[in-house]
């Protein structure tokens, strides 16, 4: 494991993101570093009220503590008493044209370091287990270590770490060229890591972005992954590269079809109330919402998440054989966007 | 402890207050039963787009179930088994007026049943200490069970069962007058169960509403109480129904004098802005909001509590000496509105 070089990847990725949203903004973003007082910061590049983008976020943190907030320990009590680092590139772009899609997008780097009171040895992976592919692994297997040059695996000097991320879509109306181009994308990003990657990382986004208050899906899904560790450090930074420098080619194209075309007052209303759900999302179900919050991270960074004008309203549904119903009945279903044979 | 009658006294507090303020808005409530597939249901009274309320619902709802969601047994394990009842009226007012505060009000019991494999001795309290007053009991004592009538204390047939509510107010611009008489009613609402009572369930208010990631309180606080059950259940239905009764007194005057304000596009511009506070609280750390939630309660009743209009903008703060910037620096402070002699 390389903290310098995993930080170096994601400061840059922000660059170049940011860059290339500005360019088609045609307004900067703003920027603002910030430091946590109980060790590191972040940046934060925020753009609001422009022509393309209504609010949007490009944030880069990297956080370290002496022990674990709840959110992250509840699924791993034996990594309460380690210190940490995390690290990511976390966006949310929100267009204020309800006919382009609300994105996300996220990579990210967890390191418990190893440490005198911690870790019993039942918590390090078995080096066999180290040595299958990252392809079979399962999210069920949540915790292990593995770093081809390390020797002293097993022992409780063996640091821990992990990858997690991914990038999902939230149309207010629904395209099937833009899912299927955007999950096309996703599937391109993860195919030099095993064919079995897109449709394993697929589902578990479906399964991760769903509003189980709702019984309804966030949006058309994307990728999801986390606790990623095998078969060893460099693959699976390869395969965070990979999603990280993809979301360019999944979004930008759909953010060029939808930017300019013409609404009215009605499409802004379904998109204000749409956005209540991914408010819901976030705030209710998110583990890095909770996790920043929980560990005290800086609350306007983290909130960028959220929409810039939302309305709730009671009990509604869309007119029948409406556009805006042909979300729930054509879009939001969880659907295998790139057929059978993907 | 009696279902049935603090059920006839919720149904009919939920009424009372809906007449009341359908009369003052000029527009009739929408009433709505639904049904829980577990057990129970309710009857959801909203008001929405009209003249004094944008957005607001007065809720009554009775759900049962075999064993209790992870959010009321997180700290009631020893209750993990048993059925149980909960039942209240919950209601949220979002008038359209900026200058009119939004409130929140509640008052709820719960009852978990004798159940033949369920609740260790060690979780029902000992006599001794059901015979202390109500007023002594801290918020870090969870449960215990204590009827008057009842004598098989201790035993493992004991029903636990307990009061809770309050009632809090959020406003947008400060007035020391209305806050000063919500807190007075609710004062009184409490003087006939010892002095002490109160103060405690004020600082308690002001404990519960508090949004952690913005170190800042909801808004100015009221009453909060929970788990009460001592001394007996007569005297605990009596302070509930005592608060309940109290809401109107407590809010309508408030309302009277506001709801006509002259107002424009800025002071609805804060006031969106400020509701997205209420929302963070209410998704991130309501306990009755995960609790419905997650009990399979009606979404939308439950949601009924987000406001209709909501913005976020980033890193943002009202001008130093404006009426918005007075709201944080005179209001929203944890003040003890009625003078240390309270």
């Amino acid at each position: 494991m390389d903290l310098t070089a995993v930080k170096n990847y994601l400061t840059d990725l922000q660059q170049r993101i940011v860059a290339r949203l500005a360019a088609i903004d045609g307004k900067a973003f703003r920027s603002d570093s910030w430091q946590r007082p109980e060790g590191g910061g972040g940046e934060s590049r925020v753009i609001e009220e422009s022509g393309v983008f209504e609010r949007g976020g490009v944030n880069f943190s990297h956080v370290m503590g002496k022990s674990l907030p709840p959110s992250a320990a509840v699924s791993r009590p034996e990594l309460a008493a380690r210190s940490w680092d995390a690290m990511g590139v976390s966006l949310v772009l929100h267009p204020r044209n309800p006919y382009a899609p609300t994105v996300h997008m996220n990579v990210r780097y967890f390191v418990a370091h190893p440490n005198s009171r911690s870790v019993p040895v039942a918590a390090v992976k078995p080096r066999h287990e180290a040595k299958q592919t990252a392809m079979r692994r399962t999210k069920a297997r949540r915790r292990g270590a593995g770093d081809e040059g390390d020797k002293a695996a097993g022992s409780q000097a063996q640091p821990l770490w992990w990858f997690g991320g991914g990038m999902d879509l939230t149309p207010y109306y629904g395209y099937e060229e833009d899912a299927v181009h955007f999950h096309r994308i996703c599937r391109d990003a993860l195919a030099p890591f095993g064919a079995d990657c897109y449709p394993r990382y697929k589902k578990w986004c479906d399964e991760y972005f769903y509003l189980k208050h709702r019984q309804e899906p966030r949006g058309i899904g994307g990728i999801f992954f986390d606790d990623l560790n095998t078969p060893d450090f460099k693959t699976c930074f390869a395969l965070q590269k990979s999603v990280g420098d993809h979301f360019l080619d999944a979004y930008v194209p759909i953010l060029e079809r939808r930017k300019n075309m013409r609404y009215t007052e009605r499409e802004r209303d379904w998109q204000a109330y749409r956005r209540g759900r991914y408010v819901e999302f976030n705030l209710v179900y998110d583990r890095g919402t909770l996790f920043g919050l929980q560990s005290g991270g800086r609350a306007e960074a983290i909130l960028m998440s959220l929409p810039p004008v939302v309305k709730w309203r009671y009990d509604w549904q869309p007119a029948p054989g409406s556009a805006e119903a042909k979300l729930y009945s054509d879009f939001l279903i969880g659907k295998n966007w790139l057929g059978t044979a993907s």
